[in-house]
Parts: C-alpha cells; structure tokens; sequence
C-alpha cells in the first residue's frame, strides 16, 4: 500500500459532478486503504419515525466503497461496480448530515472488499449501519 | 397463511403518500406471502455506464420486504424495519421502469426473512439484483 | 441454458470422494440450474438446545451452491470458489438428514450466483435456512 | 460496556467441552467488545488446491460471534443463535491453525452485531475471510 494517492478529494468529486451528478453524496476523505463519504439529509429521506431511511444509509455505503475501491486501484473509476453488499441496521439514525466511513479488506485482480460504518453528525460512537460489500473492477478487455 | 388479507394495495399506497411521502416506490400488488414494488427511474438515478444505480434498486428491494412484512403480518406496519438486508448485482439495469417482487422465507414473532428479485420493465427473465434481507417487527411493549 | 448436462451425479460425487474426501456432504441431484446437496448429521454437528448447528447448515449450502456452479458451466470445476456468502437461519433444525437445494439467479464469465434453501428430512415445507451466494470461476491465465 | 468480564476464558471453554463436544473451535481470548477463537485444522477441513475450506473457517467465525456475544451480555449464553451471517473469503488460508476475532458492532435487547476477520497461524495481516453476522439474544419467557 502506497503513502500517498496519485489524485485527491477534489478530483473524485469533479467526476462525481460530471458523471453522476445526480447523486447527493460526496468524498470529504480518502488516502490509502480507507473513503469517507457525506451526505446532507433531505426530508424526502425521512421514512416514518422520523429516521433517516435504510436505503438512504444503503446509497451512502455504496459510495464510500466505490471510494475506497478508487483508493485501493489508486485510479477513479467510475466503472467499478458493486457485486454485492450486506448492511446491518444498528440503531435508528437522526440527523442533518450523515457520514460513512469505508475501510479495506482485500484487493485483487477481480474485486475490492471493504468494511464500511454511518454515522449521524456529532456522534461518530454511535454507528447507526454496519456494512461490508465487493467491488468489481473491470477485466481487461 | 390465509387466503387474502385484510387490505389491499390502495391502503399501502396511502399510507406511504402520508407516512413515507419522500419515496417514490409504490405497490404494485400484494397477497400472502408476497409483495411487488415498483418505481419510476429519475434521470437522477443514472450512474456512470448509463445504467440504473445499485442504491436505486436496493431501495426498492427494502420497500418490497417492507410489503412482505404487511402481507405476513397481514397488517400494514409502518415501523417495521429493516435490520439487516443482503443483495447481489447481476447485470446491469438499463429501462425507465423496475420492478421487485418479495417472496416470503419466514416469519415469527420477532421477524419476518424475505427473498427478492429485480427487473427491468419488459425483460422479467432478465434478473439484475437478487438479495434477501429480515424486517424487525416491533416488540410488545 | 441446456436441456440437460454433460455430466452426472456419480461424477459428482466421484470428484467429491476423490478431492475432498473430508466433506460428508453428497450430491443428489443436479440439472440445468440447479443442484441438491444431502448431509447424514453427526453428533457431533448438534448444537446446544439439540439442533444441528449452523455451520453444519453452512456448510451444506456452500456444497449446494458449489454443485450449481457446476450445472451453470456444464463442468465440473472443482476449484470454483466461494467468494461471499450470507445465510439466515429461519427455525431451529432437528433430524437426522438435512437437504439444501441451489437455484441459479445468474451466470457470467466472473461468477455463478444462486440462492438456497436448506430442509430436514420429511419437512420440505419447513425451511431452516435462507441463503444467497457468490461462485468466483477461475479464470483463463 | 464494563472494563471486565465477569466469566473468564476458561468458564467458555468448560461450556463448549460439556454442551457442544463436538466442535474443534475454543476461545483464546474474550473481553468487553471482542472474543477471539481459534481452531486446529484437520486434513478432513482441506479443500480442492488443498486451501482451508470456507465452511471451516465459517464455523471458526460463527463460534468467534458467539464468544462475542458472551461479551456483550458480559454472560456465558449457550442458547444465543445465529440469525445471520454474511461472509466474505478474501485469499486462499493455508496453515494447520486457524484464528478469528470477532469485534463488537452494538448490542440491544433483541441481537448482538459484530464484524470478524479470520487469519492463518503467523499471517495476522492476510485476512483469509472478513464476515459481519447478527446472534439473536434469548428473549424472556
């Protein structure tokens, strides 16, 4: 594992913004063998109870670990794809902002794995969702 | 398992447009041991390739197990929740519509395990997520 | 997918006693998309309460899974490997001889992916276990 | 969570010797967020290629959770059980021991959350498997 990346922050969330700009989760971190990602809360992710919703928390992982997929190629790309992903619900999620944090497992020629964490603003103890999930890199053609 | 239930798919659809109205999933059928989601893809949905995002189809995965959850419950629950879910991506989802059906694995006091598949509109031979997952019921107080 | 495969369940199970010996799980059937795996329980496999213990479920599944990779390559391919798996466990499992059958969701030139269903002897209708998972294919050199 | 336990490693093992006999995993080390096992590997646990099969070291990760959820109700609970599981197999283990931590996610009434990562004897740094699975905690009569 490098030290350093050969891109940073801003270069992720430049692509993010060109091709997939509708999606409202952002990199606030990333470097060798971890991705952080964010998200502000809408209330159209409220599902009843007043919580921020599972899916909302689901799409938030999947970033974070495209992210760290990146991190692990040391290259963006965009085309790195989820193959799979479990999460776990931990305890109901309240809040404005939202952070997920996704930390490497393995990578190899094939795929990314990582352990991934959300988390509710100003609590970062109180993990609200617990992931782990692959990412496919694509195969030379 | 009963027969029918003892509401249908227009009291599902109202309680999510008062309780829930942020999403844009809805039910498209409902019976014992089953529940059909579908949505709508929004040009926001669109990931890098041009295909239907993983989070879009893993939320409308999660609202199909929430409509098993009613259907095994035989009663709508709105807070039942997700506590742990699992999906694999199979191929890329390309379309303007999806749709998820849940099929029911088990259910006892405390939870209820669905399977669910999704596709895209016109091609339901073409599955491009399976996954399973439990919904908590809530407890007694 | 092909009317019927290029190989038997004797071929199967040949593979079995000659590679790995050690597994006491066998095959009993096999065709286009699918595989069934049958274990005779050990005492050694029960677990506190009296139930056969999850792992023994496991690895069953895992066999299972293994046999339906087979049946989606039209080969036998020993060194297919799992490369996720995640199992629910529905009800508490008691008998002497447990099944697991494996259903194709999806073949590529990566991976199979399939889900399984793991029953006691004589309760087909009572599902003990739930389960979706991943085959790795080896791949060309 | 208390700074110690009010059982020791060895009350565990004495429980796994009279009620699950049959198992080969003991505990190595249990505190407040963590339990560590570990097996013996046996030349029935080898598979094709002559790695570890997954479903040894399932077993090895299942027990590890369920140390883990000793801890984490700081109590010997033979009775807790295996909900779910999901495992991923990251590299071929080899070796005759294998180890597994399992760490504390959270912990409420119903279930006990907790991430394990699996290792071969003198490789603690080549994860074999990463898992994350939920035990079920008794509920009160």
């Amino acid at each position: 594992m490098t030290d350093s990346l050969s891109f940073d922050i801003d270069a992720v969330n430049t692509m993010l913004r060109e091709q997939f700009p509708g999606t409202g989760n952002r990199c606030i971190d990333i470097g060798p063998g971890f991705g952080i990602a964010a998200y502000d809360v809408l209330p159209t992710d409220i599902r009843p109870g007043g919580f921020v919703s599972g899916p909302c928390q689901f799409s938030l992982v999947d970033c974070a670990l495209w992210f760290l997929a990146f991190a692990a190629l040391d290259r963006i790309e965009p085309m790195a794809l989820t193959s799979e992903l479990s999460i776990r619900f931990l305890r109901p999620a309240q809040g404005e902002r939202i952070f997920c944090k996704a930390t490497l497992e393995a990578v190899n020629r094939r795929s990314v794995v990582g352990t991934a964490h959300v988390w509710c603003e100003g609590r970062p103890d109180k993990i609200t969702a617990a992931a782990q999930g692959t990412y496919a890199i694509p195969l030379p053609r």
